[in-house]
């Protein structure tokens, strides 16, 4: 499996995950602001890869502050730069917090500017092993909701490449595979981005997993046939409810699974849980750009003059969630207490 | 409004749907085989429009039999071919009976196969005349369903292009507007063919109908805002007790309907219902090629490797339709009655 990102050489170097799967190529950010610009374009998503990111980002800004006449405020450029990327993926802040707390820390007890970069640096690469733990962990957790002889659906890239690797909802299914089930892997292609078509199937065939892939619309018949034994997906940000924010699609693809009585399991580090956020309401939505939707890959695939509604996420109600599988073990409705204990780090070992 | 399909010069001339919106040709068919090769490739589709160009077809097959020593077999070789042209709409079905037994019936009275194909051109003629009639009298039904200063959501083409022109559930659309409602049009773009965000789109700004596209997977999300008043979609096979095949992402619509509790309505002529199907179950829903998930315009847009589940229909059942809108009158739940009635042909007044 390639690395979706890794810091080498004074630089983050990202899987560009815009050229995928025809060009597998890395796109380098050396500053802040350039790893800001690679969020915001989607050279790098999935939240918790956004996360891992993010914290590489805020760790060059670091760098670049140990090199400033200015040091403080070219650090808080770059935590503003980097926050601002993409208002949903709530593990962006949490690393932003994560690093900043930790500077915090360090000034205090009178580190150097260049000591605060390298130890940012190293909490960086911490949240990014850190991910990868949560991720095996997640899938040891998950695995067991697997009904075995059944297909499973997912939704959007919750895999190696949505995070630092293994994957949230395609480390359940890596896990369940590990252990022998027996499931086929269905994949909606995932519109406007593709995220299915280009990143989920590529990366489980990359694996020598078999897929089958569909356009988002037939998920319901697919749901109703009765070859899906459980939905996963990752998630973007969860609320203290429950109520679960991830890719677009994923409120209708829950309430097709309710519809036919099919299991519906979200995948996530508790890095993704926002204590902060009541309910889905309190969760921003992007809107992203209308290209997305009447362009692809340069060439215009829809009537000119049309307005576009283009939102990147929506809010699946925590009603239609059957379980949330977190590195610390299994929430279950109601999700208040469960989720806040996980937050807290009451962890079961899976 | 370009004409979606006419007869003309011994062939029937069809506007070529899969190269809309860049660009406006007609495809040309001067035989029965070539009619049911337009069918099946979609340069000619939407259920009523499929019945139309299948009259025709019908009527080309007469003339190949006039011009034959074997007009019987050249006859119904026609039918089987423009039978299997696709196997969802019961339009096509329809038009091949209506027309079919109008040649019996002229053999009985001993008319002559030249004859037979002046009167089969005619009733192919009747069929589109009867068709735009139809749809200009489901919007006049329609209309007054329509929840005055909201959206009004749509799947899929269900219009002019769908039929003969006009359109059934653009056709509501249109009446509702004409009749100075103020609601805005939502169209999904629906994948894979992109009939909403090449067809609909197109077609409503042709007609300076201004119109918001988004990608499939959103439709919930819009729903759920609060800005939809009703959703009008039209249909490719309506069964007995009201369940209804349309385009793929029809039935998750309802569902999403269904929880933002938005009226979901069908507007389609009583010829796409099929008394002799008595639930969904009846209904053969057709798979398409693997390409039209794969490829966009020629290009391939997902992972190389991948199956693909590709249903061009699905079945929503009757429980999540609110009215379903005949040229006759409106059906309510339940729906076996009410439809038998409509389709007997006792007509209410719009």
């Amino acid at each position: 499996m390639v690395k979706t990102l890794e810091f080498r050489d004074g630089a983050l170097h990202l899987l560009d995950q815009r050229l995928l799967p025809g060009q597998v190529t890395f796109a380098v950010a050396r500053t802040a602001s350039e790893t800001a610009a690679a969020i915001r374009s989607m050279a790098v998503r999935g939240a918790p890869a956004i996360g891992c990111a993010a914290a590489y980002g805020l760790a060059l800004a670091a760098l670049e502050a140990a090199r400033s006449p200015e040091p403080d405020s070219v650090f808080e450029q770059g935590v503003r730069e980097l926050s601002d990327a993409r208002p949903t993926a709530v593990n962006l802040r949490w690393a932003l917090e994560r690093l900043s707390t930790k500077r915090t820390e360090l000034l205090r007890q009178g580190a150097s500017h260049d000591a605060i970069a390298r130890a940012l640096l190293q909490e960086a690469d911490a949240v990014t092993r850190e991910d990868l733990e949560a991720c095996r962990a997640i899938g040891r957790f998950g695995k067991d909701l697997v009904p075995d002889g059944r297909g499973i659906l997912t939704h959007c890239n919750a895999g190696g490449l949505a995070t630092a690797g293994y994957g949230t909802a395609l480390g359940v299914v890596r896990a369940a595979l590990a252990a022998g089930k027996s499931c086929a892997i269905y994949a909606d292609e995932t519109r406007p981005w593709l995220q299915g078509a280009r990143l989920t199937a590529w990366e489980l065939l990359q694996d020598g997993i078999p897929v089958t892939l569909l356009p988002d619309v037939a998920a319901a018949s697919l749901l109703a046939s009765g070859r899906i034994g459980c939905v996963v997906v990752g998630a973007d940000r969860i609320a203290q409810n429950g109520d679960t924010a991830n890719k677009v699609g994923t409120y209708p693809l829950a309430l097709a699974a309710q519809a036919a009585a099919v299991p519906f399991f979200v995948a996530a580090p508790t890095s993704t849980v926002d204590l902060r956020a009541r309910n889905g309401a309190d969760i921003p939505i992007e809107e992203r750009s209308a290209d997305e939707v009447t362009h692809l890959a340069g060439t215009r695939i829809a009537a000119e003059g049309a307005s576009v509604f283009n939102p990147a996420f929506d809010v699946t109600p925590a009603r239609l969630i059957a379980a949330i599988v977190t590195e610390r073990g299994i929430a279950r409705p109601p999700y208040e207490e469960a989720l806040s204990r996980l937050v807290a780090g009451s962890a079961s070992t899976p």
